[in-house]
Parts: structure tokens; sequence; C-alpha cells
């Protein structure tokens, strides 16, 4: 997939399948949609839920690390504390030609080199005539970003391709805002939470003081956030309403390090486990200069999308910035008491902060494949299928009865009785065989049992692999089994 | 528990015990609180997914019911179509003199007999000189409410006492309204979603159509809503932020009084499945004249909380109110085409809409209990027990080692590792052993297990039921099995 087209195809194939089989669909779809807000149908919340119970079971399912649900509607104070209110914006400009609204440092990243350098010579004149190094027009290109208002007016809108039209930049706080109770004034603005990590932060003394834990330990929680992004886009990337699986892992200081490079593994681990593939997989390490204002250091988790790198997960070490921040603004003291060192202090924070969303469609998109596979006829189809691990397979088994008589029916309506306890199960009954197999392969579906008439002499059914397309001859009575055998 | 004093106090107790053991805390408390929100802690986590889980497979893991999880913000005409700009408001008054907020319905309500004729008596003197019955005041006097221009003036404050100081009423939505995109004005309002139920009713289409499923089936969807309501009150009950179970069944018009009796039934046997007291739980039928615009006939599930009988659930014949709306609003087509009947028709919805929240609250009130109890010393104290179903307990297992030497520890451990796959289990070794089974009976743990000096020669160990209090001895070995023998 080397062209832009091919890519932007793939991105199709990948939404078109989404909808026709129920994994997404857009939100409020009747009414145009909403832009940057997705629903997930019958698949996809199926599908869903396995990720994040998968992450609850792996993050909460240990001695040092305790769950949370705290509200999306927080104290005001909280944002200010945490900065939020201060610095979660964006410098916006519009072009007043043809109404375009970007970001300020999204419209300069996206400069040519060439560009940069005809704009550094407009801006200084003399200084940059001679030839450069890509590096330093870049570098010093980077040096005069915080001049917006003198670099705009040097610049075309990208969409109209008119000078001199943006208007001055203005900053744009991404948190959406609403009132509590009928007074819509300033004194009764909470905000819809941006992340949500600031409920662990302020919860920290009532879990530990609950659970009695002894740090070092965690509190994780997933759900719902809300930012007003301006230009979303990529499906599930970069939407407004999302959701977070956070986990925040409170140290000693000095221990931080160590920790941190705990949970690096410990998080690339779960995605290659849950059967992403590795070479999609990479870090990305913050650099120094762009690092956020509460971190020492973060990387990122990289999946390489259909239309390029992008973050599923980040590992921060947010050393003791939220807590103290916290604790300045409430005048509360959160500082820790540890028994074994005799010290008191605020602990450091490693975040492990992964997008549920974001996730969801990586592994939509990784375990998506096409290939050449015999049809029941004996020649050849193209074959779509999801290679999902079975965890995420939002259907775990299908049975179909080969034809509606001779008892199959009722045979196979006794199997999904009989495994609808243990496993999701789907019954299918309608239409050809090849095509109930295809439309279990392109929701991922890992097992499809099949009654044909000589279960009806010896109780055995087909079960076949999605994988491998393999046919397997197995006794009803013998199939919960061979499905735990094969599912975990 | 006959005195208001007595029911407050237990209310008291309930709050107490939900902070103190981790399952509820005010939300954002450390900033004094965000009024109506709060957080579910390691504990309440852990219960509040049991409990949607069972609802989930409950309600989903059938053959005609289909899963949805929907974003919470909406296209703006979602809510002209659903009625819920136009009449999902409260006439409010305020005082005045002391600044107090009323709901003028709660105000008219909340009056004595004895005031209501005060008022028709002023409202139309010489009309109520003489004696009425109490019905007939109340038949009057609601015969007036209307006209709460003319009833106002004649009442007095109920915080302040002051006479005539009411405002005119206004009306106000109870929806949370916020903007998309930079720009706050009015073609930038979206609401947050005051019920679920409307993000199915929009994906009509879509999950029918990528499910294949024939009328009659149901769509199921746990979420977040929001209200802003003025009078948040009674804990958990009126919140602000709040998660709903619900699902809605579509059917063939004429049918829907048979499967409104069918999920009346099961949705109140779910809860009684679940070891709620069936003389707590009531039904509540809407009389006729106070049914919602779009009902045909409702009924609420009601649990006797220690405030008073309050609904948990309800169960509405929506009749084809809703698809109807959005089909006139989205002009896209919502009727759907009867094979069997060779009829096209809107379809009746049989809607049951259960609140998480509220639903967690009454299991939490209904398993506790005070009993008098034996200790390990020969005397008696009181106990203080969850006893909730195993399904919903937030932890299954807790392992104790007798005393912290002599390799029980190591021995308690090893246990933990084993269960820990198959179950939810804690591991505490702090304190005595009766102040750990006191805080495991707390939080509803149905099983304690002790390891002694006994274990270590003979790897038997002793499980103690959370109910009965019997101590079973068992090897080590078949504790897993012992365990999902009692827990299912």
């Amino acid at each position: 997939m080397k062209s832009a087209a091919d890519r932007a195809k793939f991105m199709e194939k990948i939404v078109s399948l989404a909808k026709r089989r129920g994994f997404i669909f857009q939100s409020s779809e009747i009414y145009g949609g909403l832009n940057g807000c997705w629903d997930y149908g019958p698949m996809g919340v199926e599908m869903l839920n396995n990720l994040k119970q998968q992450w609850w079971r792996t993050m909460t399912y240990r001695d040092d690390v305790e769950g949370l649900d705290a509200a999306i509607l927080m104290h005001p104070r909280v944002w200010e504390a945490s900065g939020h209110v201060e610095n979660f914006t964006d410098p916006m400009v519009d072009c007043r030609q043809c109404k375009t609204r970007y970001r300020v440092d999204t419209l300069f990243e996206e400069l040519s080199v060439k560009k940069k350098k005809e704009v550094l010579r407009e801006l200084e004149p003399g200084r940059f005539e001679g030839q450069q190094k890509d590096e330093i027009v870049e570098a010093e290109f980077e040096k005069r970003v915080n001049h917006a208002e003198r670099i705009l007016p040097l610049l075309a809108c990208p969409n109209c391709g008119n000078k001199g039209t943006f208007t001055d930049a203005r900053t744009f706080n991404l948190m959406f805002k609403t009132f509590v109770g009928p007074v819509e004034d300033s004194s009764a603005v909470v905000f819809l939470r941006p992340e949500t990590a600031q409920g662990i932060f302020v919860n920290f003394l009532n879990v530990q003081s609950s659970s009695r834990q002894k740090i070092p330990f965690g509190i994780a929680q997933i759900g719902k956030a809300f930012r007003n992004e301006i230009n979303t886009k990529n499906f599930l990337f970069r939407t407004r309403e999302f959701e977070q699986m956070e986990m925040q892992f409170f140290v000693r200081p000095g221990t931080d390090d160590h920790w941190f490079e705990y949970w690096r593994q410990e998080r690339m681990n779960w995605f290659i486990g849950l059967g992403m593939r590795k070479d999609r997989l990479q870090w990305h390490q913050h650099p120094k200069k762009k690092l956020a204002h509460y971190a020492k250091s973060a990387y990122d988790i990289e999946y390489h999308f259909p239309f390029g790198w992008g973050e599923i997960e980040g590992v921060h070490n947010r050393t003791d910035y939220d807590l103290s921040r916290h604790q300045e603004f409430s005048k509360k003291g959160l500082e820790y008491f540890d028994e074994e060192s005799k010290q008191k202090y605020v602990p450091f924070v490693i975040e492990t902060s992964a997008g549920a969303s974001r996730s969801f469609m990586a592994f939509l998109i990784d375990a998506y494949q096409e290939e050449e596979a015999p049809t029941a006829e004996g020649g050849m189809e193209l074959r779509t299928v999801l290679k999902i691990h079975p965890t995420l397979a939002p259907m775990k088994a299908a049975v179909f009865p080969l034809v509606n008589r001779d008892g199959m029916p009722e045979f196979s309506r006794k199997i999904e009785a009989d495994l609808r306890p243990v496993v999701r199960v789907f019954y299918d009954e309608s239409g050809a065989v090849g095509r109930r197999y295809r439309r279990q392969d392109e929701i991922g579906t890992p097992f499809c049992i099949t009654v044909d008439s000589q279960t009806l002499q010896d109780q055995t059914v087909t079960v076949r692999d999605r994988d491998s397309m393999r046919q397997d001859r197995v006794n009803a009575a013998r199939l919960r089994a061979y499905l735990s055998e094969h599912l975990l």
C-alpha cells in the first residue's frame, strides 16, 4: 500500500465493512451525522466490551492496582489545578476568504522546506539568501514559530490558495463546557472531562485509605472523555467523544524510572499478546522540548495505520505535578506517609493512557485481511476475513444447519442453546452455506459449526477454523470442551 | 424503621459504609464535591460492572436482542423529534426573599389538604365554605394547578415562611447543553443525552439491516445520561449524571400488549433472581392522566428505599411515537416490511428502562444487614454484613494467613495466585482475623479462606460462608471446584 489513493481505498473498505457488519455507525446518521461522534453497533459493542474487559482484567486483577469509575462532570477547580483551563488550548486561525479553520501549529508543520525558506527570507531579508541545509532551515523556522502574527500574512490558505487572508490567531480551549443549574453564567460552568486521569488524582486519598494500599500501587479507570476538536479525522482516530483506559501508578520519588520501564514493557506486551502485529507497532519518544508541562518523560505506543503512524497509548512519567497542584488548589494534604522509609512525600505518577476507541480501530485494521480461498464449488474467490484474537472476537462461534429440513435446524438450535451459557454464539440458517461462512469471516468468528446429514446419524458436526479453514469432525457432546480448548 | 429519624440514620450508615469500604465517593470531594455527581470506588466499580454485565448477558445473549453503544452527544434535531426540547421542562419558581428554587409541581404536591382548602377558598370565595371530603378538595385543587400564576401568590415559601415572595413560574429545560466547535451560538448547540433510548431509535435501521433481525426484536444499551436536576437528593437516587440500562423491543402493532406483559415479567424476575427481597419490590402503574406524551401504558418497578418507594426501572409501551417522529423529522423512512404478514408498518416499541445507578443503590441497601454474631472469644457482637448475591459481589473470595509466619503467608499467596484467574480474590494479612472477617463482611465477600497450622500438615484450609458463618474444611487443591460449585 504505497500510494495515498491505495491507503484511502483501504480505509474506505474498513469503514464500509464496519458499517455493513454492525461494528461502527455514524452517530445520528439519519440526521446527517454529528461530526466527530460514532456509534458502536451490535458487533462493535461486543468487541469493544471484550477489549475493555481484557484491559480491566489485566490491569486491576492484580494485587497492586485498584479500579475506579469517576463521574464525567467534575468540579471546575479540577481543571484549573490540572492546567487544562490555561494550557489545553490551540491557537486557531480562519481564512477570511473560504472560512476554513486551521490549527496554527498544524498549518506550520505542513509547510514544505522550500516554503519555510521563503518565509524566513521574507521575515529577515538578506539573512537566508544562500544555500542552506534542510535541517538548518527547519531549525531556524522552528525558532520563529511563536511569532505567528508575522508568519501568517506570508502564507497562502491551503484550501483556497489565497494569500494574506488569515485572521489573527486566537486561542481556543478544547474542553466542552456546560452549565449546572438553571442559570447560565460563569459561576455555573462545568466541563466535560477531557481525560479520565484527573478523576483518579482527586480520588487518590479516598482510594488509598479505603483499600489500604501501600505505595507503589495504581488506580485504573475506563471511561468517556470529550475534546472539542476542530479537525476531526481518520474515522475513530480523532473524534470529539472517545473512551480512555487509563492507569496511574503512584510510586516513591526516585523509583519512578524503574516503574516507567516496567509499565512500558507491560503495555507493549498487552497489544502483542492480543495478536497485534509487531511490525506495525513502534515506540515514539516525545522530544524534550515537546514534553507536556507535567511530564518528565513520555513514550507513545504507535500503530501503523493506513494514514500513517498514530498514537494508541501513552506511557508518561507525570512526576508529582498533578498531586502537588491538587494539594495547592484544594488545600487538602495529598502527601503519603511511607511506613517503610518513614518519609512523607507526594508520590510520583507513572501513567499508562490507552485509547479504547483508538485501540479498537487498530485491532480492527490489524485483523483485516483479503486472501484467495477455495470455494465450495472448487474455484477460487477473494475472501475478506477479520483474523482477530478470539478474546476480542464479538462472536466466538456460529451454528449452521446445512439445509433447513430433516431435523437439522432443530439439532442446530440445541447446540446453540448448549453453547450459549459459555460463549457468545450466532445462529444462522439463511442462504447458502458459503455465504454464511463469508458473513462470519467478516465479523471474525473463530469457529463455524455445521450440522449436516451425517450429524443426524452419528451426532458429529464439522467445526471450521476461521484462519486455517480446516474442518474438524467433532462429536456434538464434546463441542463445549473443544471450544474451550481452542479459544484460550 | 418507622420514624423519619431512623430512616435518615439508616441512609447515613449506608453512605458511610459506601465511602469507608470504597463503594461510593463524593465526586471531586477534595474541592467540596460537585452536587449530583458520585464516583464509584474500587468495590463500587467492581459491583457496578458485575451488575451491568449481568444485565447485558440476560438481555443480549439471546437470539432476539442486539447490543448497541451510541455516543452521548447526538445531533440536536434528535431532541426536537423526541419531544425533549419542547417537553423535557419543569416550571420553576424562586423565592425572592431567601432565593430558594422550587419545581412548581413539587411545591403544589407537598401542600397539606388544609392548605389546599384555604387556597381554594381564597381563589373562589364562597364556593368552598362548608365541610368537604379530602378527596373532593384534592380533586378540585388538581383541576386548578394549571393556574399557577393565581395560586403562587397565596403560598408561603417552605424554606423562609414568607408569603407572596415567589417569582412567576418559568420553564427550565433539564437537558445539559454545550457547544460543538469554537463558536458558542445557537447553531452549535448540542445536548448531553437525557436518556439512552433515542440512540437506539435513530439506529433502528442500521442495526436491523446489519444484523438482519426480523420483528419482533430488541436493541439494548448501557450508558451514561445527564439531567440538569434542580433538586438532587437521596444519594444515588436523583443525580445529574447517571447510568441507564435500556432495551427497546420492536414489535408488530397489535402484539404490543402481549410483549408488554412478557417484558414486565422478565424484568421483575431479573431483580428477584439476583436476590432482591420480594416484599421490597412493587409495581406502580402510571395513571392515564400522568402518562408521558409517548406512552400507551407504563409501569414502574419500585423498590422500598429508606426514604420511600422509588422507581428503579420503567417498562413502557411507547407505541410508534418515537420512530414516527424520527421519520417525520429526518425524512428517512423507518418503516419495516414484515415478510410474514406482507405489511409495511412503523413498529411499536416496548421499552425496559432500568437505572444502573439506582439498581446499584437498591442492591446495596437490600444487602445491608446488622445482626448479632458470636465472636472468636465466645462473646457476641453486632456484625454488619452485605448479603449480596455472589454474582454481584465485588470480591468473590478472600485469603488470610492465620498468622504472618511459619509459611502461612506463602501458602496463602499460592492459593491467591491459583484462584485469581477464575475469581476476583482479595489477600489480607494485616490485623486480627476477626477484623479481617468484618472487613470482608462489609464488602459482601461470599467466602473467606483461612490458612492455619493444620494447613501446613494436611493442605486443608477453612472456608467460611458469609451468610451462615459456617466453616468447611476444604483441601486447597479442591478450592477452585468448591468455589465454582458455591458461587453459581
